[in-house]
């Protein structure tokens, strides 16, 4: 399991923990309080869509774990990465050959959640995104993944060409998607594999590129350039999917 | 051409544009105006993310239409949704099998612009919504679309039920995307072909899952329940296109 939950009480804590940008699932204040800070608080859990619990001081003493709640206590979610490592062993474990998806900028949270869910039920055994500019794990990113953060190990690495060159090693084959690639169903997509996918304003950068060992394109049949970078990946996974089957 | 330009002059006719929800894809303010209503448009330019070109009276005055535009001049699109039969003529004039993707519940504007984005790529021929709760065609819609929306027809139908019987008679196969179909490469797609794409949540409605001939299912290999509606509808539509190749 890669998600954990914290429990923050008093309030201070929950106050920083919501400036901080955490993602505070559940929130129980005691009824009748309505002080400053106690106010700030609602403020925040308004702005993040948190649900209020109000209930009596005594069911926050039940729940407190430090005895000092000051009337709340926040739940607060945090999903930690996983290791290139861990994807790996997933794919042993499962008896399958590795199939991981490598994000090259992707900077939109609701693109990087919904990959995540597309790579969890296509049976890819994890997502690996660069460290510098991606979207990170955030409350946004889990709430379009539907739930697949829970389940698909996300790596953050510092330089993913040389992550690549590891991968290379372990076996894998990586494709890219690009326009100017060889048509998707023309390829052997069935080994060990790294599907990398780019942004849709700048596509996969030209040094990940360069260490591909194909590049794939999806058959474009209308007016307009590209599709939506989640679809796109979803496409390309189904075609991995449809091979493999 | 399904998109047209309307050209707006002068101040409160613009302020109303603005608050109508109208898209302002450009707008020109003479040069130095500063008084109230000049304001509120800027301010309403800021709120739409509306480039605002500032320009001498003589540039305004070799715009202007009316002559009597009070230093302001607005360029609105506005989007025309088109009818069943000239998504049926657009296919007779490619001389292709129709390709028509149907959304029964799709209400978010962000799924509805990614999925006419889709279906313009994967070569479909329209697209078609029912009137009562789908997203229409706003500034969101036409912005996630990419400029889709430009070349693939949207049409608006009372009872999407009735549709599906109207096309049939044209020769059209309908086939649905529900978990409990039968795997999507086990169809066959080559023929005349409507596909239903339904909601996240409820999926397609019972009374038009009904009208289908097939019900095909995206293969689930992981842990969650289901794929972004507008992943979903790109991973079957290039299904359609893969086997139509």
């Amino acid at each position: 399991m890669r998600y954990r939950e914290f429990v923050i009480e008093g309030r201070n804590a929950v106050i920083e923990a919501f400036r901080a940008g955490k993602t505070v699932d559940r929130l129980f204040i005691q009824d009748g309080l309505q002080d400053g800070p106690i106010q700030t608080i609602k403020r925040e859990a308004r702005k993040q869509d948190t649900m209020i619990k109000f209930v009596t001081k005594e069911r926050l003493d039940q729940l407190s774990e430090t005895g000092k709640h000051q009337g709340v206590i926040a739940y607060t979610a945090a999903y930690e990465y996983a290791n290139v490592e861990d994807i790996l062993a997933a794919a042993r474990n499962k008896n399958e050959p590795p199939f991981i998806v490598l994000l090259d900028n992707i900077e939109d949270p609701h693109n990087l959640g919904a990959i995540i869910r597309t790579a969890n039920l296509a049976g890819a055994h994890g997502v690996i995104i660069p460290k510098n500019r991606a979207a990170g794990l955030t409350a946004a990113v889990a709430r379009t993944s539907a739930g697949a953060l829970n389940y698909t190990p996300v790596a953050k690495v510092t330089n993913l060409g040389k992550t690549i060159e590891d991968l290379k090693k372990e076996g894998l084959w990586f494709v890219c998607a690009d326009m100017h690639g060889t048509t998707m169903y023309e390829l052997d997509l069935t080994g060990p594999i790294g599907l990398v996918i780019g942004s849709e304003g700048e596509g996969v950068g030209r040094l990940i590129r360069e260490k591909c060992d194909f590049i794939a394109s999806i058959p474009m049949k209308g007016d307009i350039d590209s599709l939506n970078a989640s679809v796109a990946a979803g496409v390309l996974a189904y075609e991995i999917v449809r091979q493999r089957m």
